[in-house]
């Protein structure tokens, strides 16, 4: 792919994706005006402006547009989703010395208050004051214009502005990896095969995890993720089964179809990534002695575990939520080739259709793993030509 | 205390605290009988015959007594109760080089198969073949004369018996303490006040946990607990409240009234001693953002959780199972002063007054915190005595 | 003692003890002048002014002057010395809101960029753009009157300035227990009973470790310590002796003079408090397979240790650069009354005095632990009064 | 290649390659004879008879050659030496229910005592009583057939024999990995490119290290080095620079010549697999804050490091020796194709020509990685055209 390393030239209006209380989902001038990205007016210092190249749709934006809420964080008006971006830069406060204008970068759409204990203590992602874009009522990065800190636009050199955008997930996925204590030659469940899990697996593979399971329900998504990590074993969740009998299963495929004998292995973790409680219980079922179930995946607000069997067996449940430090860590892996981003994003709209793309990413028919939003039709035709090489 | 360094010379029957599926409990013969005794004949290699002296009642004893089972352990037979145990090395077998009759040990009430991979990596509480006295079909040390592999009894030089035997509960609060990861100036739960709870008070007291609360129902245990640890907050859980309201209050405890202020701090960590699904929940709500919840106690088999909460302030649950390597620990504890056992124990009776010492154990209205069952009345009127001191 | 909870007025000339690549010591004005704080013009957004009621004087401090560097950070003009200090808020810039003119506080002497790695993973301590109060260009806090950030101006409470003072070598103390994982129980060498060793004692003891043993080369040293934490063992190292040899006295004092009893038990941690050479390696030689050494002291540029000895007894070898995150613990086991820090200052001067001070503070035969400065002769008799009650 | 599993035979004499003080290496008859392993009858409860079909030459099996010792382990009599091996198990002991012959396995070559405490906490390879084969007195594994406890042989399916034997290095590199904490994406270097550094690097880039770079005097290594991982960066340490110098390039290559621009990274990790102090002490300069230098090689008794740059960077220093609990992990590892051992085989001799074998090994200029020692010609040939493939 060609690199744009041009300064670009505002000139289209800025323009963003809504939604508000009433489910509605629109298209409506956003912040700032073109104008004012020209003029430079609105930074403040740290600030850049960045031209939003690529966004992904994340499970989070379309919840927020169908429910209107995710547990205790409420739509209240009109509120502009996204925060899966990477783009360029147009403009930087006189203040900003580590980006010039025309620098491609990743955006992490978080901003921290630096004072208070999670934040000192590098978990920023506690912050008690943060800013963090399309969760109400921050407004969120589905806009072609935005202003941003510096310091939270990472540098991506000549990393593709999808594989940019895709930063994000991979970041949830990495503070998992990380956090979990995923060590090299870990036999690991992967709870779920849609986009969190599928990243989730590129990570685990990429950090040696051997062997590994994924499960799902849908046959198909097992099939992507095989083709994706050809070496994973897959387990399809049988709808109906108890808990213990899907762990079976679990275990039958991690020992490919020996689970009964007597050195068969279990998992030392689980990575849960879909929030369902038969999902979370079947990985409880399956991992071994003081093993861990790690849980990204979100779910409703109570669940019921399986309690003696995690205190007789001494199974770890941790949780995840959202992530610190992982940018330049995601960064690293993908430009060295460590992890391969490109093959999950399956749809391409440019930001003028978005509400195609809000429309494919939420009907599971459309067998889409990742729908991005491109500020334009060159961007969507030169990804999707990429993607077909 | 005298110490007794004189090698006892066996001369009673071995009677032992039997109970069976129909909730019987008696006494009767146990082996190795004292001629077996006397003659060393049933010592395989490695092992020593312990006159047992003092052995504590433990909840499962109870448990298994009235209930014939704890989850998947049954009680089928004649089964001899008992795991909490101290007493005198009377026989060694011809290899045992390291104990010698009259040495005066603790009992670590469990025999592994140092083969499985939890016993390689040191964590035998999870041995895949562990005989673990008293649960079935193993038998307990509730009787007068044992066989055990020397590797299990612990030295403890002139310790009492009784703070010997009180060395199996300390284990497992030693070993909450140290996989829970409890660091000097934590702010530190403590849900419930019984034996294990108040326990787990002097242990993270000892570990320098700061400010400690700890919680009951009772307002005598939380009495006894402010006796025992004057610096920790009490805060008396309130039956119908929910667990939020109950979390709050254990917050306005851990900071002396002011929960409410902007600076309140929260647990970092809470080591839940019930079980019981409301006190988990308080607990959960009660820690701060990348907090711990550390569950020793046990209960039923399935519980519900506030699972959002715990992802979206990132709180590990952790559980704990019996204990690794902490009997050397334990001992050092104990000897050197940091941690005074001799105060828990409130009731104490002979062997062939075993069943009313059950009964007190069992009793609440007794308030007994830890009644122990010592091998003669020479030994009770002794402990009786050094307590009052 | 009296809390003080008026609003001082400021009425006294500002003037700081300073040092210069001459290794001159002297006393001058200082900034802010005492104008500048009644008016608050020097205030910057998120600033405080603080009147400095107590400062300790460091090692560091006495190295300043006397040898006018320290590695790298080097002395080049006039320099206020001073960083462990305590005192009162008299001005607040219109933006804070956590403090208010008479908050009694202890200042970290630190101010972070909060952007570089270090920073944003919790590490401050080796933020790349750190001021460090007192290391060269930055001036430090033995002054009457200093601007700081509120953020980093922490309140104590009813806690005495002395003590609020001492609080930052205590953080050095606790930043090495919490890096190390001390642990309930671990038996502990501490290499060096100086004022850092002696605080480091006293924060091992409040973190349960047990046994410990402490060595200097002075017999005083030893008996302060052992005053300090009656059940301590100690070992007056050996001039002359290998390192080997002393390692064998620690190891015996260790055990009560048990060292050569097949029972006999290393420590499982050394925190090294010296800096020396001998003292380091001594340490390496006692500590047991998979131990650790914890080196706090400060040095020489080079050291020759034992390879081998760390390789094939697999020995971690860690070492402390000051502190992050520290105060609002060491405030907690302060105010708790876990660790009290108020024995180890032995002698009290006037700012007026302050040479007097540096003279009593780096003269070895006034057996000094800490001394401090104070701002008011009324506050060091106060001080030496609540010392001898 | 096609897999035996017919249960052999025995028939050859049982030979064996031994050393003495006076640095003669030969072959002569080794224990148990044909005729023992044929009769069963030296077999001891729980072991089996390995007839043993390929064992690599390790630089500590030539440096006892050479040197006659390792540290405190000093050759005395014959010693057979060897400890890289795999082969087949020809003869189970009566009460061997996890092996039986025909059975192929890898020999992990120590026995341990099951009671110390290194044993019982999981760090076996720190056990006080270990036998570990070809240290002395322990004899090696350089013979036709060897006697040995089941639960030390580790089935590896259809594995080749060869790789089978490079267990024995991965497990120490694996052993590092999982001590150091090296995490997914973190920069990385190794240091040195000897067989120990190469497995290094596989199994740093299994775990996901990113990037990574190697450093040897050597250019021919970094080549080889560079064609087993090609994205690898190299460095070419300059003999007569000096350490700070040295660790400018080691930088620089690992930012691919861009180590002086502002956002250059350092390595998280250093894994040093040389031992010689230039090496280490580059190594820890080029470490960044917080870092750690993880030491696998061995080398002279002292050392001398920059003391005061591992103080104010924080850098950890850490050692490993030999391995706990490495073989299921290296199995899982070279079984699941994580991690490909053949290419570092280099040459391949038969048991009777095992002194050519070793002096190849011993050659710097034959261009060995790693010599192996086969037990028949016919494997010497399939290995050879298993190679070419």
């Amino acid at each position: 792919m060609a690199i744009d390393i041009t300064v670009p030239v505002p000139s289209k209006a800025n323009i963003g994706v809504f939604t508000n209380p009433k489910h509605d989902l629109w298209l409506a001038d956003a912040k700032p005006t073109v104008e004012e990205v020209k003029s430079g007016e609105t930074l403040k210092p740290g600030e850049v402006i960045v031209e939003v190249r690529s966004t992904g749709i994340c499970g989070s934006d379309v919840h927020f547009w169908h429910a209107g809420c995710i547990g205790p964080m409420i739509v209240t008006g009109d509120h502009i989703l996204g925060h899966e971006s990477a783009g360029q830069v147009v403009a930087v406060a006189p203040d900003v010395t580590k980006l010039k204008p025309g620098d491609r970068v990743a955006i992490e759409p978080n901003i921290i208050c630096n004072e208070c204990e999670p934040c000192l203590t590098g978990r920023y992602n506690g912050c008690e004051r943060v800013l963090f874009l399309s969760t109400p009522p921050v407004d969120g990065l589905l806009r072609r214009y935005v202003n941003h800190p510096a310091i939270w636009c990472h540098k991506i050199g000549d990393m593709s502005y999808e594989s940019g955008a895709m930063l994000e997930p991979l970041s949830v996925s990495l503070a998992a990896i990380e956090r979990s204590g995923l060590r090299l030659g870990d036999p690991v469940l992967i709870a779920g095969a849609g986009p969190i899990g599928l990243i989730t697996l590129l990570s685990a593979s990429a950090a040696g995890a051997s062997p590994i399971v994924i499960t799902d329900i849908d046959e198909n998504r097992l099939k992507f993720a095989k083709s994706l990590v050809p070496g994973v074993r897959t387990y399809q969740v049988k709808i109906g089964a108890s808990d213990e009998e899907n762990a079976e299963g679990i275990i039958d495929a991690l020992n490919d179809g020996h689970g009964s004998e007597p050195d068969a292995i279990r998992p030392r973790l689980a990575i849960e990534c879909t929030g369902v409680q038969s999902s979370v219980c079947s990985a409880i079922w399956s991992v071994k002695f003081g093993g861990k179930v790690f849980v990204i995946g979100v779910g409703k607000n109570e669940m019921t575990i399986p309690f003696m069997r995690l205190s007789t067996w001494e199974i770890d449940l941790q949780y995840q939520y959202r992530y610190s430090n992982t940018w330049p860590r995601a960064i690293r892996l993908v430009k060295n080739g460590v992890i391969d981003l490109s093959r999950l994003v399956t749809h391409r709209f440019t930001l003028e259709d978005a509400l195609k793309a809000f429309d494919t990413a939420s009907n599971p028919k459309t067998g889409a793993i990742k729908v991005q939003i491109m500020s334009s039709d060159e961007d969507v035709k030169g990804a999707n030509g990429a993607a077909k090489e």
